[in-house]
């Protein structure tokens, strides 16, 4: 049973990769760069996109996000205040976000006015792990709150993410947060990833994050 | 593609259903209260785990502890300081425990030396909501720093919790964590289930947690 399962679960897998394939040609046309954002329920994947999109907005670089979550608007109400293309998809059931699922919602949108699409996946450190939707970047946040040892504990999310963002680092102290465990972990996982910390609440380390986005952004319609 | 992956997982379920049946039929022949414990990575099960079982030892109940991960031992290290008996389930990629891995994970342990058995479930709020372990009650965590409407987010699992214990109320003001909110936001999708405010680090609400555990377990053996 459960082998019959994995095996139809690697079929679903290809038909996603083939689907992420003509994505990621689609966001390439159009000269879109696409960041995929991954984290437990509540690291602040949120926060973060509103702080974001404010200050690319100000710089005159123009965003849009699809954010999933198993059900309610709420992440896509909280972000359409900034005046973005917003749209919420609601998985029910689903763990994660798949590429049919981006395809379907990029639908009505003009590409050639986006910069950088933001994806905002469903909280969960494991079940988006394995789905490609034709991003150029994965981006997971750690909050402080969540424990030193999390990469290790979810390696496969962790080994491929190309920047881990450490989130919420205005609550380090209260969490007792060390912070030399955390790099420690992130890295005996993911060697070669970015690793920033910031607060989207006290603006910590989003200067950084900014540069980041704007720079692989550059780096791509090079 | 999706419908066939759909039926096989009903397949799994019904399967799982099945030996959960006959994993509580075991629990109550030696008189073993249950406990499923259910939250976000990070949410606190473990230091609440090691709290509970420190003071549920003082009092003469014998407790014994099956912790899953995805990887690391690093829970089962943690609460084997307590003295009681703990197992360590690494579950590789998969995102919940299952009734066969209970089965599998017990073996050796004399059931008749267990008053109350905690299961750690992997911290993911959407992969073990559907899969019965042949626990008597499912506690749900929901830590303030995670933000008051995951309830609302993530209906299947809060709306099948026996308890849910809102966590970490020690960071509640830093957070700024609104309890009204929250409390709503659990009873909009679990209008029955007991709601208790806790901190593993500074004690607040153990007390009426261990009386919830004290009288189920009294309850079970009448």
């Amino acid at each position: 049973m459960q082998s019959r399962l994995l095996e139809i679960h690697q079929d679903v897998l290809s038909k996603n990769d083939q689907l992420a394939k003509g994505l990621r040609k689609r966001f390439s046309e159009a000269g879109i760069f696409v960041v995929n954002l991954l984290a437990s329920p509540g690291a602040g994947k949120t926060a973060l996109l509103e702080s974001t999109i404010t200050s690319l907005t100000q710089a005159g670089i123009k965003t849009a996000v699809l954010v999933g979550d198993l059900a309610t608007e709420n992440d896509a109400k909280r972000l359409a205040r900034t005046g973005v293309p917003v749209k919420q998809i609601e998985t029910g059931s689903i763990c994660h976000l798949e590429a049919e699922m981006i395809a379907r919602y990029l639908e009505g949108w003009d590409l050639d006015q986006i910069d950088i699409l933001f994806i905002e996946n469903v909280g969960n450190l494991v079940c988006p792990s394995s789905y490609d939707l034709g991003e150029d970047s994965r981006v997971v946040l750690l909050s402080v709150t969540e424990g030193e040892d999390k990469p290790q504990k979810y390696p496969p999310i962790f080994s491929r993410a190309d920047l881990v963002l450490i989130t919420k680092m205005d609550l380090a102290e209260a969490a007792e947060f060390d912070v030399t465990a955390a790099l420690s972990s992130i890295k005996s996982v993911s060697p070669k990833a970015n690793i920033l910390k910031t607060s989207a609440k006290n603006g910590a380390g989003m200067d950084a994050w900014l540069a980041f986005l704007t720079k692989q952004k550059a780096n791509k319609a090079a």
